[in-house]
């Protein structure tokens, strides 16, 4: 299992025991999510700029129109940060300044190149597609070379990260715990609703397996 | 209504049609999250910091220790993004290219200053108290001298924003719309689940009405 150097960069100064720096825990993390949001600077001007993040192996892939400023920039191998951040819970203690969120981050330093080799590219437009949905890309009409061309991927190799995971009850002061107030907490889940059908779908079309599979799997069915 | 100027910062360059530069649009989008990410630089290193948001007319607010790098390097004016993203639905076209997901993300450029009078750090607190759970305040200890001392608020002036948001069904290409693969969106939501308490609660305390009515909402009931 990797683990990261813990340096000035990753180093989580605060509530440092709720930091993880092993690869597993920030893998499990940006596996979890759809979106991801990379900072960077251009010309002084920081951006935190959302964007679907997939992942091969050690590996970090973001991908774009193939002149995006944002994939040029990363794609050029200057600095960027790769956050990717999932709200759990609501935690309401006794007191006002003990109130907090569940939650689990991951952040994620490295530096990107452009994927130009189209079999490399191609490999990482399937694992996005496959990260939207599992089994989707052996179900849609396959990409042209021109698309493959307007599309832009840029693979990030990780030169450290840490992940931040609070999980459980509020922490009250000792002496607040009898104070006639509720306390506990709020789960906030993200769940997958019904699929809906757009209006080319055939009446005579089912909603395929492996779809509602995903659904019901989403929902811990 | 303010309108952003539309500038080389904040102009949105691709899919233009999801564009918006109103506030409205971008409170909203604000409004309805609770965590942000916050795009900073420190010696060439940028982050993407994710942290709480709460909001005070045109005036974002942010939080936490006092001594954190983070509030610290924003509460001194260096330039930030604040960013914040809903994921809404996964969108499935036809084509691998044209699938997408359904979002709304705001991006606001601006600068921050460290709060130091205790009324508008009060009242900044009480916004992230009553932003985690509306009601909370008045049934909370209220916050120490000590407290307040230790919790660092940054209020950030905005001087640009955009909204983009992607709602509804794939756009698929004319001449794949008779293929015969499944076209449509999984919505995807997140939804409060029901409170559980911690082991100090009282067996004979409810929970109280405006968290109910709060959990009820957030699931349309």
């Amino acid at each position: 299992m990797t683990t990261y150097d813990v340096t000035a960069r990753n180093r989580i100064l605060r509530k440092s025991q709720r930091a993880h720096y092993d690869a597993d825990e920030v893998y499990a993390i940006v596996d979890a999510a759809l979106v991801c949001h990379v900072g960077y600077e251009i010309d002084g001007q920081p951006y935190a700029m959302p964007t679907l993040i997939a992942r091969d192996g050690d590996t970090l892939l973001l991908h774009g129109a193939s002149k995006s400023r944002t994939l040029l920039h990363a794609g050029a191998g200057n600095p960027i940060c790769v956050t990717v951040t999932h709200t759990d819970g609501i935690v309401l203690a006794r007191s006002a300044f003990n109130h907090s969120i569940n939650y689990r981050s991951a952040m994620i330093y490295g530096t990107g190149r452009l994927v130009a080799d189209p079999d490399e590219k191609l490999n990482a437009l399937i694992r996005f597609t496959e990260k939207l949905l599992p089994g989707r890309w052996d179900d849609t009409r396959p990409m042209t070379a021109q698309e493959l061309k307007a599309t832009g991927v840029v693979a990030v190799e990780i030169d450290g990260a840490s992940a931040k995971v609070r999980t459980g009850m509020p922490i009250d002061e000792p002496e607040d715990v009898g104070l006639p107030y509720w306390g506990g907490i709020i789960p906030v889940r993200q769940r997958l609703g019904d699929p809906v059908a757009d209006s080319h779908v055939p009446a005579d079309m089912p909603v395929p397996a492996y779809l509602l599979d995903y659904v019901a799997r989403s929902r811990g069915e």
